[in-house]
């Protein structure tokens, strides 16, 4: 156990009493769900490079890096001086700033299939816009997705996310599964659900959707679905199938651009339509962005004549996400991108090395700096291997909680590292010994999942 | 005209130097349609208090503050003290921070109608969430909304903003209008579009889908439709419709909510179920916010068994937007809101008395620190009526631009002033003033439009 914080108070009670303050006034006394942790979530007071300290005074580990968004850990000094130069200057104005075309100038001048970019202010904008992009240039109403794929709160890009074995239906013809409830059923009616990396299966729900699909949005590496990235020959399969059939293969590469220098999508031979992005590019500050093909992107050019796709927003294109995000990414550069790739494969490495030692049947999957662990003893290839019961969600929940609380590390709660370039050699190796102390301790738990 | 800058080059020639960079990376040059202006927008350089300078050197006077976000002018020093220190502990984790729960105390202690809140990243998703919260709670599909309101990006939410003579129909009965080409007819079925302040067409309406609607979305001053208030009769005869027909009565105060201490609601006998937010709210960083009834907001509780409405988001609630809303708003008193609101109707006032000497068939509207000119000689209570053909948006167009450019003020693009609190009587006779100027100039051509 990390013995740095071993005397203090760990049972973070100054965050116990902000959080029944909380509860009065926030719903379930939070904004994200995804900070939520029972009994209570637990309070930042300050956080650097790739510490956090709570409001307690316990300093821990970040693998979270707020959900994958900061790739240089917390208040990088180049980030915040200059956000503070730019605070200055101004946060937002109704003119536009150098700022916005300076930061459009490096994506597009790093990822060659970015022809032309928008900025917004949220992945979920960022995947809303292109769903709606797609439909005003194919004049086509459906869309589809991946069974289990996150994209965001978007009603049509969030079905199925959560699907599970009492309502996902046939894996022929997986059941379009809302996410909150209310959700009109016209809009289930307008999201085809396909099994991601089931070429067959796909094409065939695909077919039977020919004339009506705008658009296949796909997540090339979805932390959801299990972390594990499309294969070529499915990514193949499916751009061959839109390319026949006038729709628009798009991706979603707002956790998945940190893969590579030019985002996951570099990886395969032939390349999407439109692409959101999110996270990483803001530097740690509200961002998001649709880039892609000119001729596409064109449905949002205000000087046309009849302009498809009005769209506008008032924080979007801020100069403060636009300077911090530009700052971050000129960081991110090849080598640096190379460098946080090799230290997450060599952490992966030793956790299995960790899986091995404590005999347990658990797993890795992942891409570039991201990796998840799974109760399994081999990689799930799919979402529904990939299924979590609710027996495997309470061991995960006890493995985090173990690593938060005793060892002063935090891991994203489907127990995903995103890595961040303020990670070194020892932290790595902090995590894996904190691992193997975790696991050991829950091996017979985890035998019986099996 | 203003001497100040009058030696300067004024042509914008930097501005139109990046924008021909611009053009080349970002559709249209823009990521935001409001600061495109032909040939070319202009770039800001900084910002402070109610002034911008472009990247030429040109200061101007602001009365468009963001899009009405910002009230208190540009990079207010408490704002950027609070924001400078808050920078130096982070930006965004994967864990609470106070400034979430201390921003969540003041908004609740301030609007009595607010039980619960919970924040995202901007005005958009704030709606987006109100709407599926509002079907979430009701389990119904539809929802009605005025012809000609803006309420953000969301398909649902902007239906019919955009609606001209061409295709609004029937005043009994008016079409549901796409803003963007593509939009699913099966989201134009799910929309009903009433005319805002006419009772008897809208209960009819709503009457004719009573099984079926979840909630009326109402912005009780809606700049988009012409900028006047709606009238109590018309909020009291939809709130007793939703408490017939159990649905939800939710308020769109992203912009009005500056009207007064506790949003523009505060002046209606009845009050909104739900409450989006946004704008102001972020003091100057991107923001929206969800807020309103306990029961009803517990559909995004996450600690409930059965969680009716999942949602999350990688910045929502990040200590930026959350300690720069709460310095601003702190700012934002009593006090502070009502000077404000004198201010502008002092300078209503004034330019009520310019439009008379002038001579000329204009008129003002407005509630608060907001109001807006017209080309007509009567107040318009409707958004038929406060329409503008393309003769009207010409002459608009080229008042903005001698104000922009010859008189160095900056007004929303709709002839619409939103105020900040640093803003003096200087400012306003320097504006009615040059209004004087340019209405002057422009009399034969409004007197043409009548």
């Amino acid at each position: 156990m990390n013995s740095q914080n071993s005397n203090q108070n760990s049972n973070g009670e100054t965050s116990k009493a902000i959080y029944e303050r909380a509860v009065d006034v926030l719903t379930g006394g939070v904004s994200r769900n995804t900070i939520f942790r029972k009994p209570h979530p637990f309070y930042a007071a300050s956080a650097n490079g790739s510490f956090i300290k709570d409001i307690d005074g316990i300093e821990r580990l970040d693998f979270a890096n707020n959900m994958a968004s900061l790739v240089h850990g917390h208040s990088h000094p180049a980030i915040v001086n200059a956000v503070t130069e730019q605070l200055q200057k101004g946060s937002a104005y109704t003119m536009g700033s150098e700022a916005e075309v300076l930061f459009a100038e490096l994506l597009i001048g790093r990822s060659p299939e970015f022809e032309k970019i928008r900025f917004m202010n949220s992945g979920t904008e960022a995947v809303m816009t292109m769903i709606k992009a797609s439909r005003a240039y194919t004049g086509k109403p459906k869309i589809a997705k991946a069974e289990g794929a996150y994209h965001g709160t978007y009603d049509y890009a969030e079905i199925s996310q959560t699907a599970n074995p009492s309502n996902w239906g046939d894996i022929n013809n997986p059941n379009a599964v809302p996410v909150v409830q209310g959700t009109p059923q016209k809009v289930l009616d307008d999201v085809v659900i396909f099994p991601f990396n089931d070429i067959k299966r796909t094409i065939h729900l695909l077919d039977q959707n020919a004339n009506q699909i705008a658009c296949v949005l796909i997540d090339p590496v979805p932390h959801r679905i299990g972390l594990f990235p499309a294969t070529s020959e499915f990514i193949e399969a499916i751009y061959n199938w839109t390319r026949k059939n006038n729709a628009l293969l798009v991706f979603d590469e707002v956790v998945s651009y940190r893969v590579n220098f030019a985002g996951a999508q570099c990886s395969y031979s032939v390349k999407p339509d439109l692409t959101a992005l999110g996270k990483i590019i803001g530097g740690g500050f509200p961002v998001g962005a649709l880039a892609g093909k000119a001729k596409i992107m064109e449905v949002l050019d205000p000087r046309g004549t009849f302009l498809k796709h009005p769209h506008s927003g008032t924080f979007s294109a801020n100069p403060i996400s636009m300077t911090a995000g530009r700052v971050a990414m000129e960081m991110f550069d090849e080598q640096a991108v190379s460098n946080l790739n090799a230290l997450a494969m060599k952490a992966r490495k030793q956790i299995e090395e960790v899986i091995k030692i404590a005999d347990v049947p658990m797993c890795l999957t992942g891409a570039g700096s991201m990796f998840k662990l799974h109760f399994q003893k081999h990689a799930p290839n799919t979402y529904r291997e990939a299924y979590q019961n609710k027996e495997t969600r309470e061991i995960i929940n006890e493995l985090l909680d173990y690593l938060f609380l005793k060892e002063d590390i935090i891991m994203i709660n489907t127990l995903a590292c995103m890595f961040s370039t303020t990670l070194t050699q020892k932290d790595i190796d902090r995590l894996s010994e904190a691992l193997l102390r975790g696991i050991k301790i829950m091996k017979p738990k985890i035998d019986k999942l099996v």
